[in-house]
């Protein structure tokens, strides 16, 4: 509450809350006991000794956050305001299981607070984001297909042994979605995130916060079906978008109309070379996503639409089609105030959700509680 | 939080709020005065006088509430645990406009109150659904296709010359959305509400509450495109669910087979006197409908998805044909444990939703201190 408002009274909290003073006054020396908070002086005053004011101290703690992907990973050390104060993009092979890789991502965790001038005893909390579904509960992996080795591994248990500090996972478009969200449209309730690389996925914020679903499937509109298309997909359906617009789709198609592609970063550098079959073939990829999304829109009516992973940022054509097609097939009132935009963060969505996830959690009401019955930091 | 617990003591009030006694014996007192709290002898005393325990009142005051349609509408007064005091179906045509329509819902709410034997001094709030979109903020319909004199109508400003209670109004699947997960799946967080009527709609629970998007546009299912249907639809696009499988389209599919029907009643009726092309045209539009929410369950992933509207209840293969494509489309994830059902309040869902809604509504904190200030009932 302080740190949304800026700075507050203990009477303003008092009044606001509607707790007794006393409790105000006993959380608050708990909250400057951590150092989460600092008194400042008061300009408000009416005469009389001035009421001081409480500010949210932002340098007090910092917390590990990491976006991983498929062939490398972005880690950052930032501080409770969510700013980067250490920040580099590693080479891993998420393949190599999970001990390799969180083995690697902890020596590096170990280097970038060296850099950022911090300890280990600063640490709050580590955010991850991992490319596949996660059981967002328990921090682990659930049947991702492209993780080998890492279904069912509890990434807060391997952490637990290292860092005595909460351990937050999810899937890496929800981080993104959170952290776009965050960082560019924190006045909107519903948030469309889609990240078109490889596959295709979508986080969504719902009034302000992820929604995961049922089971943490939410967002997985790669499988949506397309009309007229019978491409048939790993999932073992026909027709699912990924399966004709995902960056290994458009890869493909273009390999086999006789241009060199193998991977969605294939089909990135030959957009940005201006290759007219990859652009062409771009294009239609967004009118497909856009095909997809109208059904979104008509369902969900959100806000904002932001188009970020690789070949979604790649290329102008794409959000073109995209918007061409939600345009002309959801209904006028969900369209009527809708933005279809490029991410704003770029690649860096990730890691700046992974942290805001785990700043989040460290902040809310019931973690400070917790911490203070373990007596952490006291 | 009395009412969810079932009864509890002022010590309980202050432990689990965190509020100071002094502020729970005032706030309590308030409750007494307004009898939506009664005291009754606690059970379990340790010695010396027992604790008084707090019931929860649901006779303190009665609902209007009402679920209009195109024909017709259900009406009804309801106590505040949302039992049904008094219960009625009326004739009346909503393309009469709203003051028409209005009137008549009030001369039968005053009818109704009398059956009940309640008073209009009782009645704490009234909700309505419409069909057609509505801006929630204002109870105001929104462009609806098929209320004519509706569109930008305040049904609060209509109310308030009537009765000093607040004036709740939604759509009408947001509200039967709302009244069956209350009844039968308020345990489960995301539920969709699917209406087959005349036209196709949805109503959304996320995190327990209705989700009406940016512009309350949300659940706009039926313009979503079906695969390989080239169809002209009433809103300019071609292939919509609704044009292909809504009510009126099916009616219009018969009549063009030389079968006798002109409205969605008239499919219901031949459904249930077993035409042969009647229950192939239903199967093959739970088929398409399962299409679209097959869609829906990928991207939104939730826990209970219940069929109702009269085509949608009835007839068993609808339903067949909806679970037929929805867990042959969708990820294994995300049908793990999906159920799809039909409608348990059939149709009483609207005015049980209804009721609901401004149930929840009055008896928020928000509501309660803002009758205090006004003195309303004190």
């Amino acid at each position: 509450m302080i740190r949304d408002a800026g700075t507050l009274t203990r009477a303003e909290l008092a009044r606001r809350t509607g707790l007794a003073r006393s409790t105000v006054a006993q959380r608050v020396d708990t909250l400057l006991r951590h150092e989460l908070v600092y008194e400042a002086a008061g300009a408000d005053s009416t005469g009389g000794r001035p009421p001081t004011s409480l500010v949210f101290n932002d340098g007090s703690g910092v917390v590990l956050c990491g976006d991983l992907g498929v062939t490398h990973g972005r880690l950052a050390v930032c501080d409770l305001g969510g700013a980067s104060l250490a920040e580099e993009i590693e080479e891993l092979d998420i393949a190599a299981g999970p001990e390799t890789v969180l083995a690697i991502v902890d020596e590096r965790f170990g280097a970038l607070l060296e850099q950022a001038g911090r300890a280990s005893s600063h640490v709050r909390g580590i955010g991850l984001g991992v490319p596949g579904p996660v059981a967002f509960d328990r921090g682990e992996p659930a049947n991702p297909p492209i993780m080998p080795g890492w279904d069912g591994f509890s990434i807060p248990g391997w952490f637990a042994a290292r860092h005595d500090a909460p351990v937050l996972v999810d899937n890496d478009v929800n981080i993104m979605a959170l952290g776009e969200h965050w960082a560019n449209w924190r006045g909107r309730d519903h948030l469309l995130f889609i990240k078109v690389g490889t596959g295709i996925g979508c986080g969504i914020v719902a009034r302000g916060r992820i929604h995961h679903g049922a089971k943490g499937a939410a967002g997985d509109i790669g499988h949506i079906r397309l009309a007229g298309e019978e491409a048939t997909c790993r999932c073992g359906n026909v027709g699912c978008l990924e399966a004709v617009s995902g960056g290994a789709a458009l890869a493909r198609r273009l390999a086999e109309q006789g241009v060199e592609a193998r991977t969605s970063r294939d089909v990135v550098r030959l957009v940005k070379e201006g290759s007219a079959p990859a652009t062409r073939l771009v294009r239609e990829a967004g009118r497909n996503l856009g095909e997809v999304l109208a059904g979104c829109v008509n369902f969900f009516n959100p806000e904002v639409i932001v188009i970020g992973g690789d070949v979604g940022q790649s290329s102008q054509q794409l959000l073109a089609g995209v918007r061409e097609v939600i345009f002309q097939r959801s209904l006028p009132l969900a369209t009527e105030e809708l933005r279809v935009v490029p991410s704003g963060l770029g690649d860096r969505a990730g890691v700046v959700g992974a942290a805001i996830m785990v700043i989040e959690h460290v902040l809310s009401p019931q973690a400070i509680d917790q911490a203070i019955r373990r007596g952490v930091g006291a």
